[in-house]
């Protein structure tokens, strides 16, 4: 029996073995995408985001327990950034939830998304698909909200959950500008210190302009989630504002226009390649950094004469 | 008088202005930079990165005040990552950093690496270019070294100073796999605190292995910025590096590796625009977003299908 009709039984080895392929962009993973994409559609996506210690994993971690009482199976994806200053928390937190992996249903994933200091490219939403063709009824991804790629990562979910503390008080000011415009649901954690008011009143005076203007209410859910408590009202909330977007088409606009996303860097990523090969390999790029370390050429008249030698042509056209 | 011109004279607007023209990539740009560049190769790029709070920006500023003492003229380029958590510090450095800008010869320059939530191109290289081309001899480049633009930016430095305080003890298991590897000279900042000596004693400790396998110091310096102790030590550190690098000819290497990614990536990108336009642009990519959407197809065979339509040829290979 292949992998793949494993899979599609349900063995957890396989899907496994599935995701490290995607993740690790083995030869043709585009292919077996390609062959479980029929299959997805099922999953709903949950992203979570904040600033490292806001207690992501354990909120992520609690709820995932209650959506395994309600009979749901779960992805997980954490996804680590591998940031030089965020020092071994993260670690310790995918040690603890592996507790979780015991449920039935349950299935955690860590990812990394840089390698030493190269290297940007994630392949978090890939590994959201094998969840979902796999049978997942909810896929919730986990990520510190600094970079480009978490960002990206959360904005391909259909809700995402922007955890604070009581402490993240003075990020507010600068979130105005990022996270607090794809956030869909705030959980301000570990309630019970000090601040906690403080830091809700000055996100409902935040969020006062956009309930506004808009048919979303914007919740802020209040949570200990060490001590389990809030977890049940934020799974009502995602469960509204999932409710909310597929009512309004949201869901589905949202979804396609992912989609498109997704077709374009699946095309550059694979021109990418072929300049690498036919154009970039072919040239003789030492001659050229000599000639411009030497101050007879520059990069950017450089580039425009390769360039110009460049001839692209779109078959379909002459259709 | 065009702005050329005036830029050629040492006007401070012109610079500023072709600065914004080249850091928003205005049309043309590229061929602005071209004309600059004939003018670059003096200026000496030194980088700062660290965590948030290490007291980057008072160490540049310190250093700058040495500088201009020894009459040399200094570009600064403070990379802002405009993270949603790093809070509003860093644009209070900013205006504090201000009171250099009257000193002779220095100009600052404060550059944000994101948008919103979109764009991760940064243009601080070209920048520095730019403040080489009018007449810089050291441009200081300060970023918080927490995402892949920002490594970038310090990768394209001749001497890397990474900076640490006491408190970042936790952070250097970390950092062994990232930032360790790009630092030429490190720095513990504040040094009067309370731990100073065992984050120089694990530091010491991870550096031996280096030490052994180089000609390299890869020296620790102890600073306390605010009150000017350590600034003079640190400016000696980085001239040594400068003419250790130039004396074993890495400099030289360093540079044109630089150059040849330079030139890649200008190809990349233009290569990028005209598929946008020729293959992108003539698609139905709604019709596409579509039928995926329906389960009709998925992202990965649709991508396929575009690109096996899409004939590139490099005229250069004729020849």
């Amino acid at each position: 029996m292949n992998i793949l009709e494993r899979f599609n039984q349900g063995d957890r080895i396989a899907l496994s073995k599935i995701i490290s392929y995607v993740e690790n962009q083995y030869p043709d993973y585009r292919k077996v995408l390609a062959q479980l994409y029929p299959k997805t559609g099922k999953a709903y996506r949950v992203g979570f985001t904040g600033p490292p210690g806001a207690g992501k994993s354990t909120i992520v971690d609690k709820l995932t327990s209650l959506l395994v009482n309600e009979e749901h199976r779960v992805g997980i994806i954490a996804v680590d950034p591998t940031s030089p200053f965020t020092g071994g928390a993260l670690l310790g937190d995918r040690i603890r939830m592996q507790d979780l992996t015991s449920r039935e249903g349950v299935f955690i994933r860590s990812m990394a998304t840089r390698g030493s200091y190269g290297g940007l490219a994630t392949t978090t939403k890939e590994v959201a698909i094998v969840m979902d063709a796999f049978g997942k009824d909810y896929v919730l991804i986990e990520t510190v909200g600094v970079g480009q790629v978490e960002l990206d990562v959360v904005n391909a979910c259909d809700t995402t959950v922007v955890v604070l503390v009581p402490e993240s008080g003075d990020a507010i000011q600068a979130m105005k500008a990022g996270l607090m415009e794809i956030a869909d649901v705030f959980v301000v954690n570990k309630s019970d210190r000090e601040g906690a008011n403080r830091i809700v009143g000055e996100l409902e005076m935040i969020l006062d302009i956009r309930r506004k203007n808009g048919e979303w209410e914007y919740p802020i859910v209040s949570t200990e989630a060490v001590n389990d408590k809030g977890i049940d009202v934020l799974l009502s909330k995602i469960s509204q504002h999932r409710e909310f977007i597929i009512g309004n088409h949201y869901f589905e606009k949202h979804r396609k226009s992912q989609i498109k996303t997704d077709i374009r860097k699946i095309v550059e990523l694979k021109i990418k390649d072929i300049i690498d090969e036919k154009v970039l390999g072919s040239l003789d790029l030492d001659e050229l950094a000599e000639s411009v370390f030497r101050g007879e050429d520059d990069p950017y008249s450089a580039g425009e004469r390769i360039f110009s030698q460049i001839n692209l042509t779109n078959s379909a056209d002459k259709t």
